[in-house]
């Protein structure tokens, strides 16, 4: 089985950013197969990398090395980190990007980078992916030790992650992402309506508020929702999301991330 | 040889929807080799995918697994289908997307994919993309043979293709995709105009009227159009397409998907 | 060690047209590992290409083939060419996209591709990249001499690269470059600069005046300048940047490609 790394990042396609990460990559491990996660993420958007990493990650096979490098800190002091779970690899600066792999985690390590030898020569100050994370990534999915980069922290950053707020009667959380459809992702998730939905799958005495706007029920799929009017759906992440048939929700009912929501359960 | 999957979606780049597919693939068939062929389809546009799958799919090897996924009744009664012809595999919708296949192959097979150990456990209703087509195509690229993901079925769906109406000095079509230069290609091919054509390639005694504009005769390549003016051309795909040198002719001309094409053949 | 073969073009991710490019070096040899540097350089921008590339090619393995596509005299009399430097393959048009190439090899010879017989059969006037310069890639990076697809040429294209004009208190040069963090690249480099340098790596009497703003030293890492005030850094690549911290200095300071900096040097 050849190693393979993915990349999370916001280096987007043009500058050829990503293609060097690739390139340091493969001239240590020429055998590698990477796989890109996204290298479009928000420019220095730490929480839509994380995000996406943890929509993602599970998918693929054990052992998969995850690379990811959103890093407005770059060449500061933040840590360069490895992240050891059950089942995966992750390499990153300790900025909170893998703040929701720590809570998916069973079992969690964490080392702090500082083998330097496993670096590029010279690592400059502004592209730590290429001169750092890609080579470490690299070198780790070609079997060196997670040990041998660095010593174990217990002090990694995480980000704050607002959970959603549950009563007798509702639940209110908020917009944590919205994607290239324009479909609007909650944290409010499966496990938290669980209680209120029927056996048929259907929340039917249920109101959604978001944006001013009133949804009733939960739909079973996309083409369910009349047209021109927005639906909720449990989505394939298991989150509450609020979308229109063929249409982009966030453009028309004007949502931004953050965005409070108020789901409601009651005639 | 290692087994070859192309994938043609609207998932766009950002959102890690396009990776949780290739994890799928790479979980099942870790010698999988993937190569996007676009996941930048406009969101819910099944013609554009038809389209762009048709102008790509015969450049790959025999028997590359096309897995295209642009389903805008994902979770409803729109039923998943594998489609064989003499060369390649496509795996997919059975919403019109493989229209253009139809046309092409001369052995065809259509199958219902209905064998649902196959898929991911547990398929949501948002993302068969991951949970049904990315497992079935990974099999299907191991060697499990089509027959036995479901029955063949003869009554698949395909979308009105319209074709140009031939006369005897004009040829009447319409615009059917333009491309990242805003490049204008019709539905009119070679075959159609090629009786008109000298000897030397040229058509000088012809006139092509799009968006109110007459271009004269065709060209035989980008650089010897006039700067400003829109030329023709028989592009890579043998269709007439309409193009500006060096500038974006869906922006100067103002010209849609859809829009009528005339070419009117005499002095 | 398997064939690794890299793409830059102006393909967009749209129309499937680097799919293309993929599938026909892919049935020509199926063991090839496809990496794209960037299919998202800006449409017919030769320069942009030619950065990119710069930027990057270096990263990979020695004897990687780097096929690079940005073409508007396709079809046209501009001749196909191979570049072979010390290290590496170069396949594109004779345009002047490979001058930044020249700069760097030690050694350098550059065939004139003339033998049709590798070309896909009845190549097209409007897509090389396809049915030329793909299958050359291919079979180069399968191992056909350099020498068998042509005659080696001297009188290939150069870019005219203006370089900066260095006096004794100051240093002229313009932008070169702006990436997609907003990052403002310049032609000046730390070899220009780094008699000026102080031990520390600080720049401090210096004044970078770009845009009518006038920017004093230089940062170390981008976290070290003001929010809201634009920062000089030396880069990864080792030129002159301009930044803003977690903010986008293209649209702050409105700058362009081709825009004068001048940088001075004293209190």
């Amino acid at each position: 089985m050849p190693a393979l790394i993915t990349l999370t990042s916001d280096y987007g396609g043009r500058d050829g950013f990503a293609a060097s990460v690739k390139g340091v990559i493969l001239k240590i491990n020429p055998q590698a197969q990477i796989v890109d996660i996204s290298n479009e993420i928000a420019p220095q958007d730490v929480w839509e990398a994380a995000y996406t990493l943890k929509s993602t990650y599970s998918h693929f096979p054990n052992g998969t090395v995850h690379l990811a490098v959103v890093d407005p800190g770059v060449g500061s002091g933040r840590r360069p980190i490895i992240v050891v779970t059950e089942s995966y690899y992750f390499v990153g600066p300790d900025n909170g990007l893998f703040s929701l792999i720590y809570q998916d985690a069973e079992r969690l390590r964490v080392h702090h980078i500082t083998s330097t030898h496993y670096f590029l020569p010279n690592p400059g100050p502004t592209f730590h992916g290429r001169d750092i994370f890609a080579p470490v990534a690299s070198w780790l999915a070609k079997g060196i030790p997670s040990g041998n980069f660095g010593e174990e922290i217990t002090d990694f950053t995480k980000l704050n992650i607002p959970v959603p707020r549950v009563a007798e009667r509702s639940i209110e959380g908020h917009v944590v992402h919205i994607d290239r459809f324009g479909n609007i992702i909650t944290n409010i998730t499966y496990k938290d309506i669980q209680p209120f939905v029927a056996e048929d799958g259907s929340l039917a005495f249920s109101t959604i508020t978001l944006a001013g706007k009133e949804i009733k029920g939960l739909k079973k799929y996309y083409a369910e929702a009349k047209t021109g009017e927005p639906g909720a759906i449990i989505n394939s992440s298991g989150a509450l999301e609020v979308f229109m048939f063929k249409q982009n929700a966030r453009t028309v009912l004007s949502v931004k991330r953050g965005e409070a929501v108020r789901l409601t359960i009651g005639a």
